[in-house]
C-alpha cells in the first residue's frame, strides 16, 4: 500500500476496537474466577488459562451452553460471530455470570478477502489486532507439529524406509497458515539423492490439519497424544496404514502443543470473558472452537455462547453429533441467525436487486431458515430465531420472517448488536435465558453403532432432505475398510458445500428430491470421524487479485491499520 | 519414542534448569529499571519489552559491550553460550549492573541433532524449555511475513503479471522453521491452471530468511518496513530487479513483525537479565541477535555480554564489520574462548584421542588461537582468552596455552561455570571489567567506500590470511552490477566454512598460502550487506537417522523431557 494514502477508517472495525479502552486481563479473569497465578499472560490484554486450572473447571462443566447456529450463508451476509458476541454481551448486561466461545482466526482469510473472524462493528472481541495475526501463536505451534511429522515422514523414508512406507501413498501432506494457490500440488525431494525420493505432495492451509481438528477435540495432553498416534500418515507397499506413532515423535508434537491447549482469554468490547481458542476447516473437520476451551468456559460461567461453522446443515450438525457427543456435551439451547437479505438471496433475488422491499421473495427465502429450525428442533434442543437488523429491512419483510417461525413455532428476536452492543440483543438475551430453563433433551442425530452407510444417509435424509445417497463404489469400499479395522463407531463429518442443503451451491433456498454424491472418504482416526466428501474440496485458499494485504499497515504508534 | 522409556535424566540441562525457581519476569525487568508497564509477558518468567521503551533506552545505549566469540568450530566443543552466560552471571555477582544478548534458537536444530541454544549445565537461561520450543513466536513471524511474500509473488504472476516477473528468475524461496531435506528443491504450482504456473522453488529454514537478517538489522518498525521494502525477490524478463516494495505487501509483513520486534527478557539461572532476540544465519546472514535488544540492553545495563556466531574470523569480523557499522556500536572488549580438547583437534589430534594428555598438539593447536587473538586486536579492542575447562585438562596443557597467549600478550583464565555458574568466571569477569576501563579504539576492518572485491580481499588476507582471492567471473560480474545499483557502500557479509580459516574444513589449525575461492554472490539489499559464497551453502539442513525429536516428550505434569 502507498504510505500517502495510508489513512484510518474512522468506521471501520479497528477503529471502533481502538476507541475502547480495554480492561486487564487479569479483571476479565477474575468474573469467572480465574485468580492471577492461573493465567499465563500474552501482554496486557491476552491470557492463556493454566492447564491445571482449566482441567479442575472442566470437569465441572455445569455452565448451560448456547450454540449460535445460522441459516445457508449468502454473499448477502448473516453475521453469526456478532450475533454470538452480542449475545453474550447481552447476558453479561442482564447481570448473567457468561462466557463466550468462539474459533481463532487463519491468517489465510485475514491476508485474503474474508477479513478477520473477530465480530464486527459494537460486537467485537479484542484486541482485535492481536487476535486476528499471530494471537497466542496457537495456529503456528500447529503448523510445526504438522509439518514435523510430514519432515519425520521423508526422513524415515531417507534413511531405509524401516516401515516399508510407499512414498505413492503418503496422505500427510504438509502445511501453511497462508492463502497459497501455488503450493496445493507440489513435487518434493528433487535435487538429487542428498534431498531424498521425489514425489508428488501438496500444503494444504493450517486449519485444513488434521492436528487442528484433534487439538479441537483433546480432552488433555495424553489424550492428545493419543490421537496424533493414531492419525494415518501413509500406506505401506503392501497397503497397511502407517500410523504417526510409528514414526516416534508424537512426544515431540505434544511438546510442541503443550502451550497452545491451553485455553486463551480475551474480552468483548464491553468487558464480557471470551475463550478464543482452535479453528478447525469446518468442511474435512468439524468446525468448532477447541473442546478444552468450552469445557472450561462451561465449568467457570453460568451461561457459554459459542457458535458453529457455516450454515446449520454443516455447522451445527456436527456441533451437535461429533463435539457434544465426543466431549459429553449438551446444548441447552440453539439460536438461529438470519437477514432479511440473505433470505432475499434464497427466495431467488440477486445480490445487486437486494435493496427494494420484496416480500415475497422472504416468504419464499424463510423456508430455508424453517427447515434449519426443524432441524435443529429434531435434537431435542430449544431454538430461538435472531434476525440481524439491516436498516434497509422493512417491516413488512421482517413480518414475514415471524409469520413463517410462528408456524413452526419459533420466536424471532430483531437484534441490532452491530450498531448498539448488549443493548441490540435485550429482549433475544432473555429469551435464551427462558429457553435454558426449560428441559432440554438433546440426543445426537444417529447411533454409534450404527453402520457409516447408514449414518450418511441418515445425515442427508434427516438435515437435508435428500432423496437419497449415491456412493462411489471405491467410497463404498473404503467404508467397509474403516469398519475392519475398528473405525465402525465413529461419527461422520459431511464435506459439503455450505451454500445449500444440496451438494450443488446454486441451489439456495429449499432443494428437494436431489440425490447427495458421495465422492469419496476419509478417515481421520485421530479426530475421531469420518469425513463423507461430496465433491471437490478446496484445502489450500488462493489469494485474489487484490488481497487484503495491500490494505494492511502500521503507523508510527504502532496502531495496524487495515484489518477488518 | 516409547511410553515407558521416558525417564528425566537428574543431569540433563532440562533437569538442572527445572532444579531453580525463577524470578518472576517483573523482578529481572525491575534490575534494568524496566518497570511492570513496559513488560509484555508471555506467561510468568518471559517478556517483551515495549517498544517506545525500548526505543528510548536504545537511544542511550552507553553500557560496556563485551563480545565472546571462539576459536574454529570443533566437533570438541567450545562452550561459547555458556561462556555468555557465565560470565554475564558473573559480572552480576560482582554486583555489576549487567544484561546479556543471545540470539534464539530454532526449532530446526532442537528436533535435529544439535539441540537448544539456551547453554547447559548451570550456566543457562531459562525457561529453557520454553525458549528451545515457539518462545514468544519472534520464528513464526518471521516465517509468516516470508512466506506471504511469497505467497504474493505468485499471486502476482497469477493475477496477470503486471510487472513482467521472470518465473524462472523468482530467486525469493519459501521458509518452514525445521529440518526438512525434501523441501530443499520443489516444483510448485502444479495441477493445472487453477494452482497457478508451475515452476522450480525450494524451502530454506526459516533463520536463512533475509527477513530475519533485516529483523535483526533494524532500527525501528519504520527502518523494519523500508529495508523489507529494498529485498530483490525476483527479476523481470528484462532483467530489472523486482523488489519486494512492488508487490505492496510490505505494510502486512510489517503488521506481522510488529509483536516480534519487541526485545524478548528473560533470566539465567541465576536471575541475570537475558535478551534472547532474533538468529540470522551466520554464513549467508551476519549471525547475531538484534540491534534493537543489544542496543536496548546497553541502554538499560552498564555492562551487557553477547556472542557472534561461529569462530571469530567468521563470527565476530561480522558483528563487527557489519552488525556494529549499521548499528553504531562500539565494543570494549572480546573475550575468545577456547577448550583444551579443541585446540588439541588444531593441533591435529583425532576425536578418539582426545583422552591423554597432549601438550604438543596443545602447542600446535594454540596457533588458531593465537590468531584469533590477533585478528581481534587488530579491530582495535582488548582482548582476554576463557579457556571453558574440562576435568581431563591437565597443568601442563593449560600452561601451554597461557604461554601461546602471554606471546601475543593476552591473558588467560580457566573457566568452570558450566560446573559451578557464576563462581567458575569470576576471574574472568574482574578481567573484563578492568579491559573495559581500557580506551578501546574500535574501528572496522575496511571503509565502507572500498570496492566490494577489495573489501572482500581485505577480509580473505587480513583475517583469514589466505595468499591470494579467486573470484569467479560471473561473481565479479554481479559484484559490478551490485556497485552500479548503488550498493557499492555495503559491507561483505562472507559465507565460508566455520572449521577453518581457509574454505576446505579439514583444514583445522593455522592454514597458509591458501587462495579463498568466491563462486557466487548474492546481494541483500533489505538487510544491508553482498554474501560472498565461498562454497555450497546448505541453507535446509536434514534430520539425522534417528532426530532428537525422538526423545522429547511431556510427562503428566507438563514437564518436558529430552531437551538439551
Amino acid at each position: 500500500m502507498n504510505k500517502a494514502v495510508r489513512e484510518i477508517d474512522p468506521n471501520s472495525d479497528a477503529a471502533i476496537a481502538a476507541r475502547v479502552d480495554p480492561r486487564p486481563i487479569e479483571e476479565i479473569g477474575a468474573k469467572l474466577g480465574v485468580p492471577v497465578d492461573a493465567l499465563f499472560r500474552y501482554g496486557h490484554y491476552k491470557a492463556k488459562i493454566a492447564l491445571d486450572f482449566a482441567r479442575r473447571a472442566e470437569v465441572r462443566a455445569d455452565g448451560k451452553l448456547i450454540l449460535v447456529t445460522a441459516i445457508n450463508p449468502t454473499p448477502a451476509g448473516e453475521g453469526k460471530t456478532t450475533t454470538t458476541i452480542g449475545l453474550g454481551d447481552a447476558l453479561a448486561r442482564a447481570g448473567k455470570k457468561v462466557a463466550i466461545a468462539l474459533r481463532e482466526p487463519s491468517l489465510g482469510p485475514v491476508f485474503g478477502s474474508k477479513g478477520g473472524a473477530t465480530g464486527g462493528g459494537h460486537s467485537q472481541i479484542i484486541p482485535m489486532q492481536d487476535i486476528n495475526l499471530h494471537f497466542t501463536g496457537d495456529f503456528h505451534a500447529i503448523s510445526a507439529a504438522h509439518n514435523l511429522l510430514a519432515a519425520a515422514i521423508d526422513n524415515h523414508v531417507y534413511w531405509g524406509n524401516a516401515l516399508d512406507i510407499d512414498t505413492r501413498r503418503i496422505n500427510w501432506r504438509r502445511v501453511v497458515d497462508l492463502n497459497d494457490r501455488a503450493l496445493r500440488s507440489v513435487v518434493v525431494g528433487l535435487g538429487g539423492p542428498a534431498n531424498g525420493f521425489s514425489r508428488e505432495d501438496g500444503f494444504d492451509i493450517t486449519v485444513a490439519s488434521e492436528v487442528m481438528a484433534i487439538f479441537c477435540l483433546a480432552r488433555s495432553l495424553n489424550d492428545l497424544e493419543e490421537r496424533l498416534g493414531r492419525m494415518v500418515v501413509a500406506q505401506t507397499r503392501a497397503r497397511q496404514p502407517v500410523t504417526a506413532s510409528q514414526l516416534k515423535i508424537t512426544g515431540s508434537m505434544t511438546a510442541l502443543l503443550r502451550d497452545a491447549f491451553q485455553p486463551n482469554l480475551v474480552q468483548t468490547l464491553e468487558g464480557t470473558p471470551a475463550f478464543v481458542h482452535g479453528g478447525p476447516f469446518a468442511n474435512i473437520a468439524h468446525g468448532c472452537n477447541s473442546v478444552i476451551a468450552t469445557r472450561t468456559a462451561l465449568g467457570l460461567a453460568d451461561y457459554v455462547v459459542t457458535e458453529a461453522g457455516f450454515g446449520a446443515d454443516l455447522g451445527a450438525e456436527k456441533f451437535l453429533d461429533i463435539k457434544c457427543r465426543q466431549a459429553g456435551l449438551a446444548p441447552s439451547a440453539v439460536v438461529i441467525v438470519a437477514t432479511v437479505r440473505a433470505l432475499k438471496m434464497h427466495g431467488g433475488v440477486a445480490q445487486k436487486d437486494l435493496g427494494p422491499e420484496n416480500v415475497e421473495a422472504v416468504q419464499r427465502g424463510a423456508g430455508n431458515l424453517v427447515r434449519h429450525i426443524e432441524n435443529m428442533k429434531a435434537f431435542g434442543v430449544p431454538v430461538v430465531v435472531a434476525i440481524n437488523r439491516f436498516t434497509s429491512d422493512t417491516p413488512s419483510e421482517i413480518a414475514a420472517i415471524e409469520a413463517a417461525c410462528a408456524a413452526v413455532d419459533a420466536s424471532v428476536h430483531l437484534c441490532s448488536h452491530w450498531a448498539d452492543g448488549s443493548a441490540g440483543a435485550v429482549a433475544l438475551a432473555e429469551e435464551v435465558v427462558s429457553l435454558t430453563q426449560q428441559a432440554s433433551n438433546f440426543s445426537p442425530l444417529y447411533e454409534s453403532g450404527l453402520p457409516l452407510v447408514q449414518k450418511i444417509e441418515t445425515i442427508a435424509r434427516r438435515i437435508y432432505r435428500a432423496g437419497g445417497v449415491s456412493i462411489e463404489p471405491g467410497a463404498l469400499k473404503k467404508l467397509s475398510e474403516f469398519e475392519a479395522m475398528g473405525y465402525g463407531d465413529l461419527p461422520i463429518c459431511m464435506a459439503k458445500t455450505q451454500y445449500s442443503f444440496s451438494a450443488d451451491p446454486t441451489r439456495r433456498g429449499t432443494p428437494e428430491d436431489f440425490i447427495l454424491p458421495i465422492r469419496d472418504v476419509r478417515l481421520s482416526a485421530g479426530a475421531g470421524f469420518v469425513v463423507a466428501l461430496c465433491g471437490e474440496v478446496m484445502t489450500m485458499p488462493g489469494l485474489p487479485s487484490h488481497p487484503a494485504a495491500e490494505n494492511i499497515f502500521v503507523d508510527e504508534t504502532g496502531f495496524i491499520g487495515g484489518l477488518s
